[in-house]
């Protein structure tokens, strides 16, 4: 039995296979889509074009890509059945478990039943998340049944539109669009790991994305937002000087702060530095820049007492609620972003597919009869 | 970063983690749940009883099993929405998406907010898969709406009685009892695997749950026993040595054979001599062996050329036929059973958590530049 030194710590550091999308975390901090570095495709790219770029493995020709955007606006109309399920989700619930069972809904109306259909299945989905969040949290919050199907440019406008109900500025769309460039894809964080053990055993693209959503959904993996936002939030009432006091108490209580550090990046999170730079020019658009101020005040001395670095979540949560989303729906637009890196994974795995299947060391109790009665 | 050997082969051999509940392969041949081997369980034990085992580390006292069963039972009731969710999947639906979507659903209208309500989330899925399986099938085969709080003595019993809409005989539910066990748990196989990875980010219990059920759905997973079924099916025009011509044809156009061979047993599957002797004694219940003889003809064949030996899944394709069960739902019979041994996986990698996160190795592109534009 190959038994790795770190053994039941979460395989940190063990490979669990190859791959050609991603880089994550050379020198401690890079991070790179297909060879092209985040920071590029941030200032240059857009999100359907670096989604392109994930399920095809190069950029796309100009034609190429217009016809790529075509077919997911196309695709933004929900099945009757999944508008029938969605209305049946009470306002209480978790927008997380209405993706889960949102995606897995479609997957029954809708099954992949040849993996011919992939690509289809991929751009279904990533076409109908917005829709099938913005249906159900209208109906929950206004009782309204939205047509879903809209003539919006691209996944950022549609979502901004659905969800807030009227047409975003340029500035908001193209805040958003990088927000779901830099959450697109991460080599093999947690969720997409779960994706490509669902996929080992060959079974269907629903259940693959449907698993990953369960994962992301942790608090440990893209639940942090949400919580960071929680934090920022409790620090709102007083100045940028107060958060930081604030944070020194929680440290020395040796309370959790979700938003710091990672797995993998020692360094930094290349991605911090885009979402901060938007979450200021968001906050100077307002007009009123005390959600930065005190975020940033939070991020320094995060630094200052345990040289810990902002990750993509920290920043992620004052430029969101800049864009007037509210803090429940933070991570169901990571959904809608990663269901383009999960799908790129899915599909790699099922080019040379093996089983996933581990072994576990027995710390259990010896042999022992059963006790006859 | 450590690499083992095996890198890409599935995790084959690697060791991820630690578990007290059950040895699997030990000498190639063994499983043991909690120190008791499978045959004695099979032999001696119930369903019921293994489950406690498996939940609990302990088998329990006479007044704790009766406890668990009677709070199994009343359990049986679905939510409203759930059975409008179901009424909305149709009858050409897999019924792994059904249980999938079901269990989904049921996380939504009685999520698990807090860890100290695991383990009646457990009892809630167990008792409540019968059901969602039953009403679903009964409700597209025959448009009745069941109710599903019946009072029948264990899942044996409901499973059989909801499925085929009349009470079993003593026979049959003994011989699903038996069957229930076998498929109960199996270490850190992909299924579970899942579960343990969607865990690792402390998400919730029907997320973990979801995963599982959508890797199991695979047909290098539980959707083996439909496969083998089918094989079986295709043979029983003709007589065993017939089947047994088939089956080497198949071997000589090199056709891919499910249900026999294993990832972790290399001499035979314990499960397996249980399983083939519950078939032969349905099949003589039913004075009709055919089904049984056929089957045995095709492991016959498959030990002389290629020296493979049958796994659970070959002869649990006729024991469930003999019982009248659809070959669509043998699948979800396997989620039924083995509910007990994921949610002893969830709560055993709650413990003593960490995020389950590996590392990939890069074979992609080298880093490049954005072309401007």
């Amino acid at each position: 039995m190959n038994k790795p030194e770190n053994t039941g710590s979460g395989l940190r550091g063990v490979t669990a296979g190859t791959t050609s999308i991603c880089t994550c975390g050379i020198e401690g901090k890079g991070l790179t889509y297909y060879g092209y570095d985040i920071l590029e495709l941030a200032e240059h790219s857009t999100f359907e074009e670096t989604a392109y770029l994930l399920l095809n493995g190069e950029l796309p020709e100009d034609a190429q890509l217009d016809a790529f955007k075509a077919s997911l606006r196309s695709k933004r109309s929900l099945p009757q059945q999944v508008k029938e399920v969605l209305e049946r989700i009470p306002a209480t619930a978790h927008p997380m478990d209405v993706m889960r069972t949102g995606c897995s809904m479609l997957g029954v109306v809708e099954p992949e039943t040849s993996f011919e259909q992939q690509m289809e299945a991929t751009e279904r989905l990533m076409a109908a998340f917005p829709s099938i969040l913005g249906y159900w949290h209208r109906w929950v919050t206004h009782q309204e049944r939205i047509e879903t199907a809209t003539d919006d440019d691209n996944m950022a406008e549609h979502l901004l539109h659905l969800i807030t109900g009227k047409k975003p500025s340029d500035l908001h769309k193209r805040a958003m669009d990088v927000s779901l460039i830099l959450y697109a894809e991460h080599e093999f964080n947690a969720s997409t790991f779960t994706a490509r053990v669902i996929t080992g055993t060959l079974s269907d693209f629903h259940s693959a994305v449907g698993g990953a959503i369960g994962a992301l959904r942790g608090p440990l993996h893209g639940g942090a937002n949400e919580q960071a936002d929680e934090l920022i939030m409790g620090c709102m009432v007083g100045t940028p000087a107060a958060a930081a006091e604030t944070i020194r108490g929680k440290l020395a209580r040796k309370e959790k702060i979700m938003g710091f550090g990672h797995a993998v990046y020692k360094i930094s999170d290349p991605r911090n530095q885009v979402i901060k730079e938007w979450s200021r020019k968001l906050g100077e658009n307002d007009g009123d820049l005390k959600l930065f101020e005190i975020s940033a005040a939070i991020e320094e001395a995060m630094w200052e007492e345990k040289k810990l670095f902002p990750n993509l979540d920290f920043f992620s949560a004052s430029a969101y609620r800049y864009m007037g989303i509210p803090t429940a729906l933070f991570t169901p637009l990571f959904v809608c972003s990663r269901i383009s890196g999960w799908a790129a994974h899915i599909m790699e795995q099922r080019q040379d597919n093996k089983l996933i299947r581990p072994n576990a060391e027995y710390v259990g109790p010896a042999i022992r009869s059963y006790p006859k009665k």
